[in-house]
């Protein structure tokens, strides 16, 4: 049986809730892993029902494309995704919410963001020049949060009443979401997997859990001639996976990207990935590979 | 005037405080950086307050051993540092007190560090076995906390209520503190320079603020040959210092070690260290140099 076929007999199960019942019902609260994304998040619910919900609520229109880096080697910013980019958002688009929160100098990056997307047809505007940042989401027809600092991203994100905002806009009303980098992270479980250094703290590391598994973003493989004693990424991703309860993480190699379409999953770009799933051996995976099971509840996949 | 001076006089001009009172003047609340340590810890002091205490109190006998790294390539575990931490123990310890709370496996840690601990001729205590961590400080005679993921053995600290006693014994009783890697990065005003992936969410990021500045252990140099677009260790830095308030933070490179003794540092090891200063250029500094003028209160330093 599909998952779209069970979500519509659950729905079909629900004996006349009201409207704000039923939004509830398919928002649901913001994920809050057990694997030790912290306390002080907007939700409650255990890694199962932050999955569940995660799918993009009962056959929710979910729309992401989660870009590994900003910028490729010997190529401008996004230049190599743009036809991704293209694609993605499509003639419907006309303008994009641009939020810069990951670097410090918000108009500068702003500006090389708008200078891209106006090339590409796009308007842009960022969200750091509105004076009601919750409003510009609300009134946003698509999303792109920008690379950077992780843990600065995501505390402004906190800090500007944004998560829950964002959340309801992608997983109800089916914006287009697209992320770089730390804008990929945060559309996460959680920034457990970030590489970035936690130069601020921010109230919690749950993020906005547009789906049930963790990105690791700038994926790098081990350096066999390195003398540098330092974790290799791989050994850093096995020690989240000896905390309980962690999601399936998904190492993204520059180059790569995961576009998100409803409940299909499927992994675009030219590099590949290297998925970790808690107790067992990393895998390798070709661009191309459908990626639509990491988007089913991570509970399932223990069973 | 030499600051024992300074803090001799300071100590002189007290009217007669309690006993308790005399305490709490030398101890001093733990340092609260602004620079985004964040909330939650154990004190509420500014950083130029923070800086002062973590100086030792007044004449304080701090003494310490900052090691970057535990294993140096083609070496064994502590191997590169064995003369130095005998040296730094000398013969009046007997056993000193291991804190493995920074890997998962913590018997295995401990077995590791007792064998090379023995085969230098000291006793060791796992303070993972015994049935009461705070107990297990008060009564040791030093302390050496090993390197892993830092936010893990931060968190455990907090867990186990151990910041406070362990910033007692080192500052007030004066008790030999050495530090590896993440063992090093806690001992600093807070973890928000380690390299390390946040796999788990502390209370704070504030550390034991055992000397009024921080440390980047492992510190790399960038690679130029690299093709990988993640930020270089010295931008991840710049990025840090882009945030109000931040202190020094001194980059340790592998096969570097910081010992301090009182109110004098200086830089041990074959590699050398970096020094970044906020909103000065970088500085590199060889084996051998002073760094007792980092141990002055913070502010100071940019007078």
């Amino acid at each position: 049986m599909s998952r779209k076929v069970t979500a519509k007999m659950a729905k079909s199960s629900m004996a006349g809730p009201g409207r704000r019942e039923r939004r509830r019902r398919r928002l649901g609260p913001t994920p809050r892993p057990a694997g030790g994304a912290g306390r002080g998040g907007p939700g409650r619910a255990g890694p199962g029902r932050a999955a569940r919900t995660a799918r993009g609520g009962m056959g929710g229109p979910r729309r992401l494309l989660l870009v590994s880096n900003s910028t490729l080697h010997g190529g401008g910013y996004l230049g190599h995704c743009q036809q991704h980019i293209k694609s993605f958002l499509g003639e419907k688009v006309k303008r994009v919410l641009f939020v810069p929160y990951a670097l410090h100098d918000r108009d500068a990056y702003a500006r090389t963001a708008r200078e891209k997307f106006e090339s590409l047809g796009y308007g842009l505007d960022s969200i750091h020049e509105s004076c009601d940042p919750v409003e510009a989401v609300r009134k946003s027809e698509a999303i792109f949060i920008g690379g950077g600092n992780t843990f600065r991203l995501l505390k402004a994100l906190y800090d500007n009443s944004l998560i829950q905002e964002i959340r309801k806009r992608v997983l109800e009303d089916g914006i287009p979401y697209m992320g770089s980098s730390a804008g990929t992270n945060v559309a996460t479980v959680s920034i457990n997997t970030t590489n970035d250094m936690p130069i601020v703290y921010p109230p919690s590391l749950q993020a906005l859990g547009l789906v049930p598994f963790n990105i690791n973003p700038h994926y790098l493989d081990p350096d066999v001639k390195s003398t540098h004693m330092g974790e290799t990424r791989e050994e850093r991703i096995r020690q989240y996976h000896e905390e309980p309860n962690t999601p399936p993480v998904l190492g993204l190699r520059e180059g790569a990207m995961l576009l998100v379409e409803g409940d299909k999953a499927t992994l675009q770009g030219v590099t590949g990935a290297r998925l970790f799933l808690r107790g067992k051996k990393p895998t390798e995976h070709e661009p191309g590979t459908d990626f639509s099971f990491l988007l089913i509840d991570s509970d399932l996949q223990n069973l």
